[in-house]
């Protein structure tokens, strides 16, 4: 099996996916950002189901990833059906989990758009305690299921029982 | 000390940075792309230093550097002066180690920008070899280092001496 | 009936229209500019037919039609058939009437590209007269009439028989 | 005195401002969004300082403002200090008032950031309820106040003593 | 035959594309960039078949014909299924060729997405080598070949038999 | 001399200005689009000072200099103060000559932005005229002349007496 994305020679270019067919395709993408306990709970206080620093992680991560063609260069521009982006506090690890999950009818996976929203997502959250917590890390970033396409359903193997 | 990007109701916005002080300002962020020992090799072989695959990481994480404003919601607008990313294999940890260092002289720092273009580059990594091993994480982003500023020189306390 | 952008717990989200069906949808929304009236005289002087000032707002309607999905965080991305944007002279009112008309065969409406449009056209009429007339004020930009999807035809009530 | 962004053949162009004093410039826009009192009425229900209705739009506002260059063709790019958003339920007039605020130190004036940010928050606010009531209407954007630049204090002519 | 992107009075609009069939549609486009004989040596030193100035080149060409329908004002968004860009050097002639290909099934040509990835490859290609040799020169772009659409296969004039 | 956008190891990276003095740079490039007298001649009956094909590509053109960041990987950031675009038949030798100027108080020069500019007026020109004659070409795209920075006064030697 080959890397998709270099041609024959190994240059890059966004192959084409032309002859793919159409099929229903949604990927769900994960990341957790750990940060201080106080910080934590100083987003909490703020309100936890409506608070706006979630508030804000969420549509940044929304609308990052109808921007993943343009951020990832090899990416195909596709036109998501649905985005949707969790985040939810998970105090006693001390961190956040933010869950990102894409839709579409169409030639291509998501996981990448999926991805992109859970990155962009994690980030802001990142920018809006930055100034309380700057030692905040943002931990493992995967694609945690798939389906759809050739491949049909898939599971990060960590998740799969 | 308060949340800085929400107002007194909590509310969010973009905070006045008229007053501070310009300065030199440089930040660095890095981050880990784990994969399989064959995905590596792949892409070692296909030439490692001027390999394609590390080459496009690189072009996508400093563009998305520059786009780090559209992304973050409440990042101000700013004009980087410096843009690096570098992308090292670790074969023995199985892993890619990616860099990330900007550097401005101006009124609000770059951390924001640095962690953009380092998740970036990996997200990028990841989609040139996703159809070879989707099983990939990417690790520990984090901010290791900046300076300039009110604060001057920080450093990640896992980092420190 | 449920505010359909957010989610059971009233979080934001961006809903799935996979399973719409795909039906031609059009969509016209109006706005005018007012404005002294030698400041419509001027422009007027210009030229009024291919005049410079109409024409560059409506080039900036149609390329911001483009982009209604970069703007409106739970907007779809979608692919336009058609843009236009006309631009009135109403000299006895004082004011230049505006109208977008988007169409699109696709699963969601395109009432949010006809607005932007029109809002983006009015906002650079503004933006090329403000120095003369800084005072001038868009009114009433508003969703005349849109057809297609399962509501089929509505007119703005006011604009009804 | 003449249109500004018109050359002497009556052609667009970008002006030089290349030799004008860099000073804090600010500028306040506002804009009215009616609604059917219910709408309001769900919007508020689902709690009105934090709600996301309200968050959204203002998020959504911030960001446009930012793109303010990129959707007004003869605009200058500029940096942004400081982006402010607010909106405010009027319930006695069945309606939203949106006021966006925005300050640089720079050459050029921030009116077109500000009309921009509410222009798009008011957008923002249609594209969430217009499923429940799309015959909204968006009144009355305009600047109400601005400072800086040769002109110093400006004031629309309606709010002034 | 009339110039279609001016509606009946001349003025400019986005022509309706909705009732044309959608068929595989593909477009060539071809530049030269001519440039002193040592900065091609300096460029084929640098390693030619992965040389960073060809990789970063062609990258900002697929890229850029992403995006096409953001710089061309009335042109339609579209889901581009393939970008191939290449780039040859012809040490003898002192110029590199760039070759762009696109490929779509959709209702409207790519020339437009092939002409731009081109331009774009070419213009980095300028950016990298210009403090060497700011005398290059970027020649004779053009459409060589397109097939799909009603007109079917056309070639340049130039290339055909 | 190196090639200045690539590091010791021959990698991209963009380049630190920060120690570069600010000073007032121009650059002029220019281009000429090739087509069939009617083609010319079509445009021209339009109205040649103020007809739409100019105006859309002069518009076209001037915002374009302003993503210049965004299309050319390794370019800074920038606050352009001035850009003109001016478009001129020149029906004896079938053509329209385009010219770019832009303007900036900065620590880069800004031949990319004007370069830009004239490619996607040029491609505009190509788009709106395409229909009725695909065979146009883009020729001889250069910088003509640049002032300010270390260089000073520099201009293409073609232009130089």
């Amino acid at each position: 099996m080959e890397l998709t994305h270099l041609d024959a020679q190994g240059r890059a270019s966004m192959v084409d996916v032309g002859d793919k067919a159409i099929s229903r395709r949604e990927a769900v993408a994960e990341v957790w950002v750990h940060m201080h306990p106080s910080t934590l709970q100083r987003i909490l206080e703020g309100g936890f189901d409506k608070g706006d620093v979630f508030g804000v992680a969420r549509i940044a991560g929304i609308q990052a990833a109808k921007r993943t063609a343009e951020l990832i260069p090899l990416c195909h521009p596709l036109m998501l059906s649905k985005v949707q982006v969790e985040l939810t506090a998970e105090p006693e690890q001390q961190r956040v989990h933010i869950e990102a999950r894409c839709r579409l009818d169409g030639k291509t996976g998501v996981e990448m758009e999926a991805l992109t929203a859970a990155s962009v997502a994690a980030l802001t959250l990142y920018d809006m305690c930055k100034a309380v917590d700057p030692a905040m890390t943002i931990e493992h970033l995967r694609v945690r299921e798939k389906t759809g396409g050739k491949t049909g359903h898939w599971q990060h193997p960590e998740c799969s029982p």
